[in-house]
């Protein structure tokens, strides 16, 4: 029988239906040696806790943050409340010793992030950051292709995370449904919110990166501010876009937008390398493009037969996917999340360290400040 | 505060696990006044159902199906075991008061399901059968294209179910995983697994058939049972294909097979209008491809405009999708049951029958049956 | 330098200029020892007959086509005019001893295509006809990768030929351009207009057929017809399905309509073997899709790294690629003419026979009649 | 009857091939008022000119291009040699009273390009540089719907041309083959073969940028010179990126390289507005995506219905399509060319200039060599 593993979840929006999700599944279709208990929910509202714990099954509620770490019978901390406050509760929830898992991006700025670092490490609490898409299956096994040598020499790394929901100018900003486009919340627009996703995963796949050319752009300059009812001036970047050079040799492109019609969750990126590429495409997550020239025993594709191939990523050699259905029925966006703490649980039971922590965050944080400063100054910026 | 209703569960495999999945879920994300409760779990084998109800948190367990018909505190039965067992099952159930929600093909032959529609009809319970893929979002988006009349009079319907997985010879027949290849167990092969589907999403989406003639194959003659541990004669049809006319005076082609190497879970549908198409295929479930020559209002599309364009079918306005997360964002195979049983609740909570229910799968036993006759002596059949 | 090869072209339609095209066109880019003369073209309309010689560069023109045969100055007569001209041409040309390039479909039934081999047999004349698809590259390799063991044992082939252009009510049949809708023109619709095709194509790949059952539908009852004026009952078959069992032991789906909105040149095949499979779509002719479950020499694919591969049929490599341009660069519809008329030439350069030949396209012509056969009294019919 | 236009072709390379192709075919398809004369072509080595002469059916030959140049009888000088000669050899065409077409990029830098189309201002003699590309059909069909409306307020571009058929170390450099590895013949690598043709899209369909910050990259370091026999270091770009600001508002990025494996001729573009977006992408050329937000009447695509649509831009309504075959039917990547010579000619014919001229082509050298510059420094640099 596995052992409970009491959660603590703070927030109730997006994140915290996703993540209660995966609480209560992650059982059903892994087989681990610890169960998630849903013991609390935290929120400022009583009335958006308790509505929150009956549709997700909380056994209790609080409305302060700090009880919530206070209380002995919690082990885990879920920090799915805005950027602005991950940086408190999560210095508050390692102090107290609790295990964290907390939603990206990690913190509001590197200076925050380098502290949080050194508190978990000193607290020694096990500690996850909730960047789901490496459990994509698709990108898990581009992963497996890089390692297995399919690539090769890297050349390129191409990254876009393309959305459309912004556009219209009557958007307000603020509030609880969109604090993602309120700077002194967010933090950041897209950098923090959708290339921190690209950024991740190309340090994933391509390693780090040693420098970074930007530019952002506000498309719309004013949008009303649902807390003050005015309109106020849009501080977010709208939309980014960078040059980069990897350690590795290889060189790359990023952008993100919330400005691209007809694109709706378009995280692809692509690596080309001298043995092979891939591509991947979030709105297609079933589906990993490979490009074989030569495979790791040396052998090279018949020229006449080479070409992009579809991998669906279904059966049950690919990963996580022998935990979930039969070949060829997919699997979707919540999923992600699921395989991400059957992960961090699996760390649990061995004892081992589940990655991306909050050191892997530290580094997309650097990067994601590095391409602020640069789009702010026009010049190259070295990630330190 | 939703009423319990209490499911009593009969099978343990693959459907087992996904209507489990499905009673756990419901709630969570739809606002129903029935909550499902995992009151029994029946096997034939006591083993085998602990470990099932221990793994998706069924009350208790029975291992004769009779005790668990007889049991008060069942609502509903839910026959997830292999087809040779759905008539007894749904008969005894249904005279028993309890709702029943029946896996596809509901019957062995037409002989069977006459009668099952009768004696549900007589006993007054609520039915459904569980033809998931109607509530695929992007295939009720194509009910929904169509009853816009965004087709128009209709040409042709064109259907495949394409999988790979039977094509070696050593994969043996029978017992608790591969009953689908023993001909006494599941009465056909593609016809009754696949094709049934195909013609259940045909009906729906483009009304009645009227006359097919058809042809079956076997490719590998013998297999292991696993039963006996000896080489058996294979009974099934590994393919099967055939030629349609339907009602509204359109013509359709039908093919199913387990040995198209390459393909799945090649789900495919098209439908050609005067006014517009549509094509669906179950492998890329979000996308619903849609041409429009012109629309309901009378306008056509310019010429230099027409196209197939690919709905991605993760907006708010999408069937179901309001339910599940943000634009963008795909849901997966598992969700099709989920929506399925949120629509029987919603019948049930407002005293509704729901589609498609016996009655719609004797049609479609109806079209099987002829098929197979029509295989046997190459004679077009009328579907009575 | 190659030598003249004397041209007496009969019809100045659409095919007409796409042969003269290819006549144009084929020694600079193919390396050959014949070069084709624009020696005469001939129409029954004088007007005609001179327009597309200017057009074209023809050297004089003929308004009879038993002149053009009776000159001693033609080598090849192309018959380029509609299917009811076929037979008596094709039989004075070889009579005449002149090499024929034939259109598709060869004859209006059986009995006339017979009696043309056995002219062009008796004759000694090199003969062709322009079943130009095979001369798509990606089909050529197709027909390559069958020929390499990559697909095995065959399973299944799935044929489409479908398009949208006679859906409207108010075109008419029969004149120069629409003769393709006049029954006493084109001999049948679509089965021998498109079908053909399929047919030819699935002969080539897969071998002969030796059964089928098919339905043919008119879904227009009434055109216009241009001569007269007046509404005539249609008696082209619009759209035209069968099923198909093959000597190889494989079995088949054929479809063709003219009534599938959005489908302009949708001529598709997939080929499922036990090795391997191949899918091919006319609409975007550059690519064939491939999926490699196991190679001639007995290596698998990785589990985990099967998938379709789109093969960009571009490389140089690739059948007729080199003579184009380079690799990346798309040829397009009219060089499936060059390509076969530059194998015609090869033929004769080398004094060989060239497929496919009229007695191809009789084989082609059996099916196509059992298949209108089958049409009219429902049942199976065996190839002669 | 059409006036005789005498063509003078220098270089009888890959470019050489397809203007003379496009100079034979032009007056097949297109009803013009001049047609093209293959006068005389034009290459250093004797034997070289004769066999090109002979397989194009030029009536003379030329080795010295400033003969052909003082020759009476020439009325077009086409300009299909190296980078590093179009300088000296369209300012003597121009001074000469010729016209010219000229391959691109225009020139080795922006000091030549300016005194370029200073001379043929002052010569007042028709000129076209081509840049072919504008000329694929669903390219043209692009800048219609931009025209229309259809984009609306311009958000992003974004252009990628992507190649990898330099990646093997042994490729040598220099040569008749290979002279766009050599910097001293092609003045650069990726940029003013590549990027050149993206940027003048982006113009034509976006209006000019204003600023870039770049970065270039050379992989394989030396490569054996085909002229000395010796490794020499590599001085082209491989690959080349940058970001740009247009003078719309609008930002974009652009990438180019020859070391994507897989990718063979993968120039795309995707312009996402307001109101709609496009993509393209050459290995499809048949193909144009488009997202239809709202149309310029105002009325948005119901939301239940929104997506990209696949145009195959085959329609006679699309541009250029009526002059080829019927709808359905691809042409390729030769009839760029031909169209564009079209266009040419259809200028003369009217006393019209025709874009792009000598002009628009210094404007794509200004970005190419600021994005040079750029990549040397770091710094953002100003179109001028």
């Amino acid at each position: 029988m596995p052992k409970p593993l009491n959660i603590g979840m703070i927030g109730y929006g997006f994140m915290g239906r996703t993540h209660s999700n995966a609480y209560r599944k992650v059982n059903n279709f892994f087989d681990l040696g610890h169960k998630p208990v849903l013991k609390a929910c935290c929120a400022r509202s009583e009335d958006k806790a308790k509505a929150f714990a009956d549709q997700w099954g909380y056994e209790s509620i609080e409305t302060d943050w700090r009880k919530l770490i206070e209380r002995k019978d919690i082990d885990v901390i879920d920090i799915g409340s805005p950027n602005n406050t991950h940086f408190e509760i999560a210095t508050a929830a390692a102090e107290a010793g609790k295990m964290i898992l907390c939603e990206k991006p990690l913190a509001m700025n590197v200076a925050e992030a380098q502290k949080m670092v050194e508190t978990v490490k000193k607290a020694g609490v096990p500690n996850m950051v909730w960047f789901n898409y490496r459990r994509v299956p698709a990108i898990s096994l581009a992963k497996q292709i890089v390692d297995e040598g399919r690539i090769g020499r890297p050349f390129h790394y191409r990254a876009t995370y393309l959305q459309d929901w912004t556009i219209a100018e009557d958007v307000p900003q603020g509030g609880a449904a969109l604090w993602r486009l309120d700077a002194a919340v967010a933090g950041s627009g897209v950098t923090g919110d959708l290339l921190a996703h690209s950024i991740d995963t190309a340090y994933w796949l391509n390693g780090p990166i040693t420098e970074v050319t930007a530019a952002t752009e506000t498309f719309v300059k004013e949008r009303v501010h649902q807390e003050t009812g005015k309109k106020e001036a849009v501080k977010i970047d709208d939309a980014c876009m960078f040059l980069a050079k990897f350690a590795n040799g290889s060189i790359g492109t990023f952008e993100s937008t919330r400005y691209a019609r007809g694109r709706k969750n378009y995280n692809t990126f692509e690596l080309d390398g001298e043995a092979g590429s891939v591509f991947f495409n979030l709105e297609d997550p079933q589906l990993l493009s490979f490009f074989e020239y030569r495979n790791p025993e040396g052998q090279k594709t018949p020229s006449h037969l080479t070409g992009w191939r579809d991998i669906h990523v279904t059966n049950s050699e690919h990963p996580y996917m022998d935990k979930w259905w039969v070949p060829g029925c997919t699997i979707g966006y919540e999923h992600t999340f699921i395989n991400a703490l059957a992960d961090f649980i699996g760390g649990l039971d061995k004892g081992e360290p589940v990655k991306p922590d909050f050191e892997d965050a530290l580094y997309t944080q650097k990067v994601c400040d590095a391409v602020l400063e640069s789009a702010k100054d026009g010049q190259w910026k070295k990630i330190g």
